[in-house]
């Protein structure tokens, strides 16, 4: 019997921001988590960003910074293949020939679309296309060739992208009936990272840390700029003295997040007894941030800084998709009878 | 005083079928008559055909055999850049960033797509989307492309295809309006081809020559096949000594287009005066279209076999047009923010 190949995991990584502690919790942690366990693969989706991001300042640092994050927090670019989308151009030529196949019906019934004429119909905006972008509309497309590209078993995405996930099996399906079996007709695995159905992880208001509400706690974000925002973390005004209810705080939330467990069994015990007030809890939260970024941080200056190692590693990365989307475009263009010269 | 650059005139020819007389008289010379105005760029639209082609051995067999019958027919691929689409990978990563720019709303108006609608209305069929899939929603996109990253002045294209041209202005200002200003914002004219509104050349059933009325005369039919093909036109049964108008006669409309002045008006004399039968007519035809077409189609035949001096020539001219691509899609990736590693 052969040995069974190792599945393939495919992450794409939407540089839309910089990285954040909810952006670790929910997203990061458990991604990295799951590649002990595949034949890995990520990329930075910057191609994919460029459907929202309208900056070229932004989409340029947010790339840097989301690639420096995760080889930072613990990436191995050696054993994970790690790219940008925009260094495989061969994803861009089977967009097109996928989008030739694709029936536009399963484009208008695609949820991330649904959803952006559902906010203009709420908006009160006549026309429900208003706003919409080909990008965004055709972006299920581009979501199928980056997984069929990499023929890839497993895509740990959230619950909302699913039925895109689903569509690379319908498209793939399309595209052998028309022109033979050149794609597996597997249905790319759905796998919900561990941690990413968990509590979600709260903000500097209280509210969950998400970048459109302003209040995320950058991961790397300067000593002094943490300290800051630690302190600016919602809390009530109960009196020193008085019991405390730990979970109905942002910080203690926080630091359950990264504390080790006897910091925070300690903290819990201290705050319902009373005596400890909301910015011990910050203090110990601070600390325990910024004892786990500090040494990283330095790494990931120099990481994001212009003409870094950053680009070596990403052009390696590179090498090693392109080696992989080669033969399935070569594939694909025999099928459909354009030959290579 | 500086030299005034030529303008540059851009060409896209769709392989879906084996070129005929229809496609000569009304594409293909006045096409090449154009070359001596403008700096001419030519390319076989492989990709696009694709939007319809559903069979490999078609899409192979058609691009050839377009590429070899304008290269026949006279194009200097010394002189004329000449290419295949699906070639210049940069087309394709330069349709998605465009497709980031183009609202949905400017596709839903498309001609091409809204005649498909149409099509489906008239049918009764109730989802107006089906049938049509992504690839021919996007197409205009992918014009755009065409245009845009060959920095073409002029696009001579038929009045179906005039909006399309206008929506590479569309989408150029719509990118310049978001990213600066990378595309120059000349609008491409539409210059119809002399000759391609004259009149509709007749196919063998006298109906417009059209391959989807299967009454083509090929332009490298065998030798046999032609003289087949041309004793077939239709003809009225008017009796040999009778006067006749040769202007009813499709064998004699396609004569008129074939022959020299001096052959057309001898006929066109004796058919009027009675005692010439229509046989006559297409015997002249057959001689004209094969003493024309002879010496060609051994060169055609050449050129269609599989590894021909064709793959070459295509090659070549794919390097040209990759050389003029580059540095516009370099711009376009500097304008949004991703760089080249």
């Amino acid at each position: 019997m052969a040995a069974q190949q190792p599945k393939v995991s495919l992450t794409g990584i939407k540089p839309t921001g910089e990285p954040h502690l909810g952006n670790y919790i929910g997203a990061i942690r458990p991604s990295l988590e799951l590649t002990s366990a595949y034949e890995s693969i990520y990329f930075v989706a910057d191609y994919h960003a460029l459907t929202s991001v309208r900056s070229r300042e932004e989409l340029a640092s947010y790339t840097r910074s989301v690639a420096a994050t995760w080889l930072v927090l613990g990436l191995d670019p050696t054993s994970t293949i790690f790219y940008r989308q925009s260094d495989v151009p061969e994803i861009f030529e089977l967009t097109w020939v996928l989008s030739c196949v694709t029936g536009k019906g399963l484009m208008n019934r695609a949820h991330a679309y649904k959803a952006a004429r559902d906010r203009n119909a709420e908006a009160g905006v006549p026309d429900l296309d208003a706003g919409i972008n080909m990008g965004l509309f055709n972006y299920p497309i581009l979501m199928a060739v980056d997984i069929l590209i990499m023929n890839a078993d497993v895509v740990p995405v959230g619950q909302d992208q699913s039925q895109h996930v689903e569509y690379a099996a319908d498209i793939a399906g399309s595209f052998n009936h028309l022109f033979g079996d050149v794609f597996s007709l597997k249905i790319p695995e759905v796998v919900l990272p561990a941690g990413s159905s968990a509590k979600v992880l709260p903000g500097i208001d209280g509210r969950k840390m998400s970048k459109s509400y302003r209040n995320t706690i950058p991961l790397f974000a300067p000593e002094k700029q943490l300290r800051k925002l630690v302190r600016g973390i919602v809390s009530d005004s109960t009196p020193l003295a008085d019991p405390k209810d730990p979970d109905s705080s942002a910080a203690f939330v926080l630091l359950e997040n990264f504390a080790t467990p006897e910091t925070i069994k300690e903290m819990r015990g201290r705050l319902e007894q009373g005596g400890t007030g909301w910015g011990e809890v910050k203090n110990a939260l601070f600390e325990t941030l910024n004892d786990w970024l500090s040494p990283l941080r330095e790494r990931y200056t120099e990481l994001i800084a212009p003409d870094s190692e950053l680009d070596g590693i990403l052009a390696a990365g590179a090498e090693r998709a392109r080696d992989r989307a080669r033969p399935v475009l070569a594939g694909v263009r025999r099928a459909i009878g354009i030959s290579h010269l």
